[in-house]
């Protein structure tokens, strides 16, 4: 396609945790709000909005319009709000929607938010809710769950390609150490490999700090065309590439490849002129520890079945030539699914702009953002590509 | 914004009904397997898809992946996939964002579906799941449900207007029917004013014969660029307007005017070059008879405060000078509300296709939808408006 680069010109999340007497809309008002003060626009600057939510509706009953009574007190009324949803890349897609309305010429200046409240709901459970993005019909009914699903994925690395359990465990362990950095971070303490592998049972391979937590949490971007990002300052972010796709849920595939990653990252890859060794950042989908190891994989940070090697050898760190989740990841960062995918973005920006603190990285000028919603039938829901540069 | 029309190729959805032991996803299958035989394109075309789907996830559990699951059944895989979500303008927001991504070049061919099953769920009721399409914190705390509001809104129109209960219950009585004429319809029975008068009450004014259906089915439309759109064939109605807007919530203003519908239509016929007298036929979000009153005076098809008598003088049966609803509408076609504003764009298509059987109009040439997703607040959530030409 006809790509134009989009300005990002402004971003902010909330803090990541379990923030017991705020809705969802609440967090979101707070993240929006801070974008807007981050971009300098105000709210008749915004023309067009999209909102990512995944399973609060599940959880405490308000399936619509939170988007919409969020964006009302902060007096963005007569535009254009959708919804969208795509289980864990809920906001990663509205993203990139903001980003298609403008590439169509449809607006010029958009925000993209994200929010989740997934404890302390009157209807489900967050895990019963978050059961709802697989197939119910075909895993649900074997009793499979996302622990279940990549646990079996991590059997499967270790058996093909020598994975270490140990391997496996310094993704949580670097994780953490990142987090320890980041303000917003709902687990900022930092753990060892033999903490991890202490951890208490939960599918085998994976233990309990193998996974990602439930968190609360909303993260919001101001989008703007070029044309418009003239009138707000000269400095900016770019998004150079935003694109998705989903599995090809072939049965007869390995487990141990999301080749809805390779499909997407390919095209973005080709839209940004950039090669998976020109990243200076990258944050990906932890929802597990092994769901990192793949996605470096996939990505083509390292070869086919060596992540495990390349995460041991520090290649990933915060020091290392391709950092990582640099804040935190889902796993130690949090992981409020309708808001993750613009979490990771607002970390990139703020990494660009050389405003993340004890984390900062030395001079990045291009990070991707990997996210992925939903699994079934042994391949992704969604798996969606941002490549940011400076 | 530069507008490029875009051609519909394909148009179909199944009958509308309570379908017991079909599923969401199954009557999903069944509307794009129909669009696309209709639009003669195989899988391998579909480049983007966007579902829309509002709360069988409350009523069901299965809140993500619907999309996905349904085409991969159908073999449309390793496609961006994305839900959108804005209550009963679900499959129109749907439609809007597949016209943005042809617009934006992202793809030359989208589908545009919804699917909503809204009986026979194991976890919520489909009016407590409706409940969360108005504010759950402000109004649901008041016990305020959608017939209540509606009953609020057709006093205060009566009051002001001179609006009589008479010509109020007229929406049913044609929307009845026009939809006896049609196969697909869910209520093919013709009804008179005075069984509409001696129904259950509801909400005073509101009886239940002035309130629609709880529904299941889907709608399903393939699109295309126009560039693509030679591929196809030379014979296509087209989209030459997508908008949508949201209310401006002033509580100082009357709740006999929904004024996201203004602004909405206002874009849409700019776009379009099209005046309110210009359409030959209209679709309008009659959830409550009093609504269509009201879209048609918001829509500028009758002045302000004029849309009982303009009901009452036959004005907008099938046989009159702008016929509205004549698919029967939300009121007898059904209300699956994930589907519906695609619901509507198929009887558009079907109409200027000349191929709407028992109910076809002479000659229709221009069509336009009117959709509407919830309501808070004393505004709408959202509203779209397409409007399409053969």
């Amino acid at each position: 396609m006809r790509v134009d680069k989009v300005a990002v010109l402004g971003a902010a999340s909330t803090a990541y945790g379990i923030w017991p007497g705020r809705s969802a809309r609440d967090l979101a008002i707070e993240a929006v709000d801070g974008a807007l003060r981050d971009a300098g626009v105000g709210p008749r600057d915004i023309e067009t909005a999209y909102f990512g939510y995944a399973i609060t509706g599940l959880i405490d009953g308000q399936e619509s319009g939170v988007g919409q009574l969020a964006l009302k007190d902060l007096g963005i009324t007569r535009i254009p709000i959708t919804r969208v949803e795509n289980a864990c890349s809920s906001a990663s897609s509205a993203f990139r929607e903001a980003w298609l309305a403008i590439q169509a010429g449809a607006c010029d200046v958009a925000v993209a938010f994200g929010a989740e409240k997934m404890t302390g709901g009157s209807t489900l459970d967050a895990l019963d809710a978050l059961a709802g993005a697989s197939d119910l019909e075909w895993e649900g009914g074997q009793g499979l769950t996302f622990p279940g699903v990549f646990a079996m994925i991590a059997q499967r690395h270790m058996l093909e390609y020598g994975t270490t359990r140990e391997q496996i465990a310094q993704v949580a362990v670097k994780n953490h150490a990142n987090a320890a950095l980041n303000p917003k971070a709902q687990y900022r303490n930092p753990i060892t490999v033999e903490e991890v592998l202490a951890s208490r049972p939960v599918a085998d391979p994976l233990r309990l700090l193998d996974c990602c937590p439930i968190s609360d949490g909303a993260a919001a971007v101001v989008l703007a065309s070029r044309r418009a990002a003239a009138r707000f300052g000269l400095d900016h972010v770019w998004l150079v590439a935003s694109e998705q796709s989903s599995g090809s849920y072939a049965s007869e595939g390995p487990i141990t490849r999301f080749d809805a990653t390779e499909h997407a990252a390919a095209k973005a890859f080709e839209a940004a002129g950039v090669a998976p060794l020109d990243l200076d950042l990258v944050e990906v989908h932890d929802c597990f520890t092994i769901a990192e190891i793949i996605h470096t994989e996939d990505l083509g940070l390292c070869p086919k079945g060596e992540g495990g090697k390349f995460v041991e050898a520090g290649q990933t760190l915060l020091t290392g030539p391709v950092p990582v989740n640099v804040s935190g990841g889902l796993k130690a960062r949090g992981h409020p699914v309708g808001a993750t995918g613009l979490g990771q973005v607002v970390e990139i920006v703020d990494q660009l702009k050389g405003r993340a603190g004890a984390r900062q990285l030395p001079a990045p000028k291009v990070g991707l953002a990997h996210c992925m919603g939903a699994f079934f039938h042994g391949d992704c829901g969604t798996v969606t590509i941002q490549i940011l540069e400076r």
